[in-house]
C-alpha cells in the first residue's frame, strides 16, 4: 500500500481555497486532464502518465469533495488517496474513453472551468472535448487558468519541506563534483555519473538533467550530452531538476576544467552578483517584473536566448509565475521561485546561474545551498 | 554540439512517406504541438519538455521540408538537426506565443491535419488554438491522428536497433536481480538499485518504473513504491521503461522472495505459455485483435484491470496500435510491440507478464531477453 504524500487536511486545504475561487468566478466545476492538477487535488501520483494512451479525468464541483473519473488501471491506486467518489472506465476503449460518465458527472452544470491559458496543455483528445461540448449544450466551458494559477503557486509548509529536501540532496551532489567530473570524461559519462550520484544521495527520479560545456561557456542550455570530453578551460554547466515525492528542484551549477579565461570568471561573477541582490530584495508585495528588471539591470541587460530570470518551481520543473518584465504578479509569503540570470557571451556562448529560494514574510529562504562566489575550478 | 540520433536519410524517408499520406488525404499541412511528433520529423531531442511553459510547433507541408516554429531558446539545438527553416518567438511572451508566426506559415493552406483521436493531446494551450482557427478561417482543421500513428508504429532498422539496445540493457539489469534485490529491502530501495543499475549499464534514463510487492501477487501495476520491506513469499514485479537516445524499451519481471506459493508459479507459467505462444504466432498480416484473443484465450481470459495485453513501443513508453479486441490494426513487419499478457489473482492480486518484439517477415524477434520459464526465487 502506497502512502500519501500528504495528509487528508493539506487536500481538504486546496479544496477549500478552490471552492472559494470558484465562488467568486461563478463556477459550478472545474476539470482537468493533466497529471500536475489530478495529483494536486487527489494526491494520485504515478509515472504512468508516461503512457499517452488513457484520459484521466477529476471534476473539482463548487460544493463537496472532487469526483475522479478515471480509467479502470487506475481504481486502486486512487482508493488510497483521500477522494470518495471514483468513477472507472474499461479503457482503451473502443468508442467511450470515459466520455459518457464525463458527461453525466458534468451534466447540470452551468459553468465548467478548465485551464485553456498560458503554460496549459489539454491531455485528451481535442474530439472527444468536442463531443463533451456537444453533449452538454447548455455547459458554457470558461477559461480557469488563472484561478488555478493561482492557487499552486503559493506552496504550503508540507510543499516547501518536500522542495527543501529535494534541493537539499542535489546541493550535495553539486558539492561532490569534484569527485565525479574531470578533464576527458564525456559529457554523457558526466550526465550519467550525476543521476546516480543524485539517485544515490536520495532522489526518487532526475526527469530533468540538461547542460552543456565548451571553452568559456556554452552554446545553449537543453541539448542532451554529447559524446565529447571534457577539456580544460571549458565551463560545464549542469541544471537538474531532480525530484522527490514528485516534487522539483530546478538549479545549476557550472564549474571551470582545469582553468578559467578571466571573461568566464567575470560573468560567473556577475551572475552570482544578480542572483544575490534578488535573494536579498525578494519580498512579499514585489512583482515579478520588478525582480526580473533588479537582476536584468544587474547583468547588464544582455539578456540570453532564456527570455525569463526565473519561474515557479513545484510538481512541475516551471510553473507560473514567471520573471519577466510582463508578470505582475505580486510576489506572496509561499512563493517558491528560481532565480535563474542568464547572460550571453561573446562567440554564441551563454552563462546560466540558478537558485532555488521561497518568500517568506521577511528575506527570502535559500532553498538551494548557495553557489561558491567565484566560478569554481574542478 | 549534439549529434543528430540518426542521418537525414531516416528523417527524408519519414517526411516522404508522410507527404505520400497527406496527398491521400488531401491534407495541405499537418501541425504537431508534441514531443514525439516534433522528434519524429527533425530529430529534436531534449529534456526541456519537461518544462510546459512554452509551446512548440512543427509544420510539415505537403510539399518542402518541415517548417519548425518554436521558442528562441530551442534554435540553437534545432539548427543541428536537418531542418533549415527555423522561426523563433521570444517566449514566454506577453501576448503572442508563436501564434503570428503560426497564422502566417499556416496561411494559404486550406486543409490542415492535426492528431485530434486516440492517445492524442493538445500541447498548446486551448485559447491559443481558437485564436489560431479564428485567424484562418478559410482552413479547416481535420483529424489526422491516424495517418501519423500509421507511419510512426512501424519502425526503420535504425530505430529497431536502438530500441534492442536499451532492451538489452534492461534485460541484464533484469538478470542481476539476485545481486540487486533481498528480503528486508524497502520497494523504495530495491526501485533505487534498479535505476541505478539501468543507468550504469547504458541506460540515459529511466522515465518510466513501477512495480509492486506482496504475498503472492500485486495489487496494481502503476504505484510508486512504499516504504514495505520485502517479505518471504511475496512476488515482486518491476516494469522499467528506460530510454536511449529517446526510445524505451517496456517490459517487466517477476521474482519471488525466498519461496514461492504453488498458485504464483502456475499464474507465472500460464502467463509465460501465452507470452510464448503469442511470440510464435506474430507474423504480418495478423490482426492486433487476433494476437489479443490467443494470449486472452491461454489465460483463461480472467482479464485484469489493464484492459489489453500490450501497445506499440518506440519514442513513447506506450504508442498505437494496441493488442485489444477492437484494434483490427493489421501487424507489419517493423512493427515494435509489447505482449503483455495478465491475470486477476483471488485477493485483489494480479500478475503481469512482458516482453517486446519486432514483426519480422516471418517470425517474430524478441528484443527483450525471454523471461525464465519457471518464477524465479530470489
Amino acid at each position: 500500500m502506497t502512502t500519501p504524500d500528504f495528509p487528508a487536511r493539506e487536500y481538504e486545504r486546496r479544496l477549500e481555497l478552490a471552492q472559494r475561487a470558484m465562488r467568486e468566478h461563478r463556477l459550478d466545476a472545474l476539470l482537468f486532464t493533466t497529471e500536475a492538477e489530478l495529483r494536486y487535488f487527489t494526491g494520485f501520483r504515478t509515472l504512468f502518465w508516461q503512457s499517452p494512451t488513457r484520459p484521466w479525468f477529476l471534476i473539482v464541483p463548487a460544493e463537496g469533495k472532487p469526483i475522479a473519473v478515471i480509467p479502470t488501471i487506475g481504481e486502486n491506486l486512487m482508493a488510497t488517496t483521500w477522494i470518495d467518489d471514483i468513477r472507472t472506465f474499461s479503457s482503451p476503449h473502443a468508442d467511450d474513453d470515459g466520455l459518457s460518465l464525463l458527461t453525466s458527472a458534468l451534466h447540470g452544470r452551468a459553468r465548467v472551468g478548465m485551464p485553456m491559458g498560458r503554460e496549459t496543455s489539454l491531455r485528451m483528445p481535442l474530439n472527444d472535448l468536442t463531443r463533451l461540448r456537444n453533449a452538454l449544450p447548455a455547459t458554457e466551458f470558461c477559461d480557469a487558468t488563472e484561478l488555478v494559477q493561482a492557487l499552486r503557486m503559493v506552496k504550503s509548509e508540507l510543499e516547501i519541506e518536500v522542495i527543501s529536501k529535494i534541493c537539499a540532496v542535489a546541493s550535495e551532489a553539486f558539492e561532490n563534483a569534484p569527485n565525479l567530473f574531470r578533464e576527458g570524461q564525456s559529457l554523457k559519462d558526466t550526465f550519467r555519473a550525476f543521476r546516480i550520484e543524485l539517485l544515490q544521495r536520495g532522489a526518487d527520479d532526475v526527469p530533468y538533467l540538461v547542460g552543456g560545456a565548451g571553452p568559456g561557456g556554452y552554446g545553449d542550455v537543453i541539448s542532451p550530452p554529447s559524446d565529447k570530453p571534457l577539456e580544460a578551460g571549458d565551463v560545464l554547466m549542469l541544471d537538474t531538476g531532480a525530484t522527490l515525492n514528485g516534487y522539483f528542484c530546478d538549479f545549476d551549477r557550472n564549474f571551470a576544467i582545469g582553468h578559467a579565461s578571466s571573461e568566464a570568471r567575470d560573468a560567473y561573477a556577475r551572475l552570482h552578483d544578480a542572483t544575490e541582490a534578488a535573494i536579498e530584495a525578494a519580498r512579499p508585495g514585489m512583482t515579478c517584473a520588478d525582480l526580473f528588471k533588479l537582476m536584468n539591470d544587474r547583468t547588464g541587460g544582455t539578456g540570453s536566448n532564456v527570455g525569463r530570470l526565473g519561474h515557479g518551481l513545484g510538481m512541475q520543473l516551471t510553473e507560473a509565475p514567471s520573471l519577466i518584465d510582463f508578470d505582475e504578479t505580486i510576489l506572496q509569503e509561499g512563493m517558491v521561485i528560481t532565480l535563474e540570470p542568464s547572460m550571453d557571451l561573446p562567440e554564441g556562448k551563454m552563462m546560466v546561474h540558478e537558485e532555488n529560494i521561497v518568500i517568506r514574510d521577511g528575506p527570502a529562504q535559500l532553498l538551494s545551498r548557495r553557489a561558491a562566489p567565484e566560478l569554481p575550478i574542478l
